[in-house]
């Protein structure tokens, strides 16, 4: 028996797990936070629905909300993340575990696919993650494709990357087609520069580089962090996200997004 | 109104058709064709069925009985083939245009997928195949990969190869997932020498060579020669297979094979 997403919950809700939840309730579906006033919350909507790769939108809750049922009967937004960011006038204010005193009546919860999903699809199909097998935070890079704009909602498309062999990747791809609410297939593979990344050693957003292979290609997927990067340069007053890494364990499994 | 494969078949098996078949009968089936002895067929049937990447097999025939059913109710495999090879001890000894003359009541006839089923599909996609661009024939290579032995059937794996972008490579992926029994998913991408290909420049087989632009990378794909080839090596007494590119045209849609 796995343990149930909701006793994974208990700890982080209790505020006595505070850390990452990659390791967390395998199989089931782990997303990305932003929450946000009701004002910005039809721009940010139509932002995902423009850009589905980086931006898989799984739910969104109503104003003042803090519920999210379609991903769980019992999730509390305001403290079931183990780590929440407080972004004031686009920049990082606080790092909470509990935002029960930050809550409004005009916030609105948004939960974005995230790619632990198919990261265990594709380790079930035998093919190795590098980043899990050392583990390594996920190399994260900023790329030079451009999201498609949303109100105050813009910037550029952050990428994961994992090295895989070609005949890996082209399974990777196909297993990744399957999963279009956490990523889907990857948007590029190969050559960094072609999509702006000068050097695969230096990632940002706190990823880790990891080695890449002789025989191997670096494969490239949206990253949900292009939705935090799009969030903060909107500079709004307010609004809170998830630490990365730290994400909200929802009840419904993995193998259920699969198409 | 598409024309009817069977108005396509109706020159061919009255002669007066013996060229190519690419361009013929837009969204129906094409085959490769295997015709040998019944003594051999249970080998040929287990070497297919062990490969299916190069030797997705369609049909199969009852011995002496030169109809096939399965792919269209009034095909004739003595007739409905624009350019047949017979192979002697495993040597080209003559081409013909009708095979009645050389039928044999112990004969059985294979019909194994080809990529002109996927090529539709990745056009329609919008998406440009590079040969059929300026009307060349595809580029074929013998690989390192080893084909699954079974009997006296055994070889290199042939491969074809198209060139896209890695975001085009993506998608040819995701499509060509879609049809398992047309060689399904390429097998490789990027550095030809990884699979034992020496120089693009030279394909084999009657191919053409076609000019990779940069940004883009070569995909190669499973090919139905690869049947050819390990019948050829067996050396069997006698056999016949389709010239190259001179196909058996089915009443199947290319349509129907999506899964």
């Amino acid at each position: 028996m796995r343990p149930a997403a909701s006793e994974a919950r208990r700890p982080i809700r209790a505020g006595s797990y505070r850390g990452q939840t990659g390791t967390l309730a395998r199989g089931f579906v782990q997303a990305n936070i932003v929450i946000l006033p009701e004002r910005h919350a039809a721009d940010f909507l139509a932002f995902c629905q423009r850009n589905p790769k980086p931006c898989p939108l799984l739910a969104m809750g109503r104003p003042g909300d803090p519920s999210l049922p379609m991903l769980g009967n019992d999730i509390d937004m305001r403290t079931d993340v183990p780590a929440y960011r407080i972004v004031e006038h686009g920049r990082e204010t606080a790092i909470v575990h509990d935002i029960t005193s930050h809550w409004r009546d005009d916030l609105v919860s948004f939960a974005l696919g995230c790619s632990f999903s198919f990261e265990e699809a594709i380790e079930e199909a035998g093919l190795g993650i590098r980043h899990n097998e050392l583990g390594l935070v996920n190399p994260m890079y900023t790329t030079n494709i451009a999201t498609t704009p949303a109100g105050p909602f813009k910037g550029p498309v952050v990428v994961t990357m994992r090295p895989f062999t070609p005949a890996g990747a082209i399974r990777a791809i196909q297993i990744t087609s399957r999963f279009p609410q956490v990523h889907g297939a990857p948007i590029h593979f190969g050559d960094p520069a072609a999509i702006g990344i000068a050097d695969l050693a230096k990632p940002e957003y706190g990823g880790d580089a990891v080695p890449i292979h002789a025989g191997e290609v670096p494969v490239f997927w949206a990253c949900g962090v292009t939705s935090q990067q799009a969030v903060e340069q909107a500079a709004l007053p307010f609004c809170i996200t998830h630490k990365p890494a730290s994400m909200l364990i929802t009840d419904r499994r993995n193998a259920e997004l699969s198409v």
